[in-house]
């Protein structure tokens, strides 16, 4: 079993994904600060794992703080919050983290102190531990969607590496596997960042779930020659229409799905589906580095001074969607409707 | 001007594509062989530019033969064309370039030998500046095609260092902005070998032509977001019918410009239509190295043992295809009979 994050007497403990897959090495964040580095730098990425990231980034920064009284203490919880709270845009699930760990500590914060803090550090381990359970119900949820056997598609980093365990969109491979079907995982290799081929490559690997890496433009020669039964991804944020924000490149999967009528499947925990957002048109997209597109190894790839553009994530019409799984259940279109009633549940 | 190739006393003089964009350095061929290695190895690439590098190999490998009679210098012949015919399977213009020296071999061999060295030599080089022509023609002939302002999207390198110069996509482009349209290019680094980013994003620089580079997996993203007016790409054979062979994710920018009602056009010269192959079935798709997907700069980029695909070329069946650009004129479906008229003229 993968530990992406990890509560330790010690800090928050992450694998570093961007040495992966060639070095398993880990960081030990000692102060909340350290943990907004390591989500905006993305040593953990992926939407499930910066929200319980958050969590325990806000509890470590509260178990530190020197306040004495209640009003010092909500000082520095706002500060911390404020901090971790402008890592990245696009995932909800890092407001959603934010928002539970606020709703907590307002209901405990006439406690005393030392309380309040391990409170806080067991709603983030809680936070930690329902995630995993979300995932593996999504899992069986999801598997009864997968072909018996065949190609499956995924795009970008859905998985282990991508929550506390498990994974979204490679639990409900991972399900699928563990029901007896017989899955061929295709995983893009997902430019600029190579989530695909660095980390969900290494992990199904150690799962022993067979695997083949495709650069992000051979996706549509192997939709065409039949050899892709289904596809299924991860997201950032799940608009109340049903829109979908994934990494880049998702929106082009999901044309060439439709093109080829392959089933286009989104997994994703319940917290990922932000109903205050009508439309994907209201998600920000967060624009990094352009240097991730520039660079590959420290080897400069482009001709000094050209253009560049980075978008992380693309917004995929609910349009395309063939349902969207979740712990709670499988949604699909009309999709307004579905979520919400999801959401009642 | 670029010399992507060029015939030169002390032997056939090539830019090193690999090495681009950030050294320009260049290889001299002394022997058919090496040339045969610079074709394999891609530091010429680029249908038309491996043509005539083709042709100025076996200019070459004639122009050293020992033979003293003309039984010899056939047999010598044959073998170089043998060992050149056998570098790269999917661009027909290699084969087109071969059989043109044979023919040109086959109407003079039995002339004096340093006769028939020298006309050799003269026919490589005349489809050296032949290829130029070609190019300028296709530029103004798609330049019509271009819009007056606008952003135009390629994938790969279909510029000058994938001919003899101005290019075939890219010579679309240079015409269009020579005739005064304001076009901005999109250019897809097209992992894995990055041709988009290394090569066509350096000779727009040179020539001051605006450019972006994305990742391939942005290209859907930027087409809803309106940027992208036209696509213009190049292709490596196109089939009787229309079905175009071109680097790999072609056919994903194909359809996501279908999805966008956004124009597709093909440019190529005639020598690229192979009227001998039905359709896009009969096109022999390249295998390359897994290494050149796994290894990024000589960073390993994908965990030991896993599955790789590496095609270096897809096909986009005609019904894509908005136009086919070349030198003698615009075909637009239905293309069997519109190619075919076009080698009447």
């Amino acid at each position: 079993m993968i530990e992406t994050l990890e509560w330790t007497d010690s800090g928050v403990r992450f694998i570093d994904q961007t040495k992966l897959p060639t070095e398993e090495t880990y960081v030990v964040c000692k102060t909340y600060e350290q943990v907004a580095d390591v989500i905006r730098d993305m040593i953990v990425r992926g939407a499930p794992a910066i929200g319980v990231s958050a969590a325990m980034g806000i509890a470590l920064g509260v178990q530190n703080s020197k306040a004495e009284n209640g009003g010092d203490l909500k000082r520095d919880f706002d500060k911390i919050c404020d901090v971790i709270g402008k890592t990245r845009p696009t995932a909800v699930n890092l407001f959603w983290a934010i928002k539970r760990m606020q709703e907590k500590f307002e209901r405990i914060r006439v406690r005393p102190i030392p309380q309040i803090k391990q409170e806080l550090i067991d709603e983030a381990k809680r936070m930690h531990a329902e995630d995993i359970a979300a995932n593996q119900a999504m899992g069986r949820n999801g598997a009864t969607l997968m072909p018996a056997s065949g190609g499956v598609l995924t795009h970008c980093n859905a998985g282990a590496l991508a929550t506390c365990g498990y994974g979204t969109a490679l639990g409900v491979i991972r399900a699928a596997v563990e029901q007896g079907k017989h899955i061929h995982v295709y995983a893009d290799e997902t430019r600029p960042f190579l989530q695909g081929s660095r980390l969900t490559a290494w992990e199904l690997m150690k799962d022993g779930i067979p695997t083949t890496v495709i650069s992000d433009n051979m996706a549509g020669a192997m939709m065409r020659q039949g050899k892709i039964n289904a596809i299924v991804v991860g997201a950032d944020r799940i608009a109340a229409n049903g829109d979908v924000a994934n990494k880049i490149g998702t929106y082009s999967v999901a044309v060439l799905a439709k093109e080829h009528s392959i089933p286009f499947y989104v997994a994703a925990p319940f917290s990922t589906i932000d109903l205050d957002t009508p439309t994907g048109e209201g998600i920000p997209i967060e624009q990094r580095n352009a240097k991730e597109v520039t660079h590959i190894a420290g080897r400069q790839m482009v001709p000094e001074g050209v253009g560049v553009e980075n978008p992380a994530f693309d917004v995929t019409p609910a349009q395309y969607v063939t349902a969207i799984i979740t712990e709670l259940g499988i949604a699909r279109a009309p999709y307004t409707e579905a979520l919400k009633k999801l959401g009642e549940r």
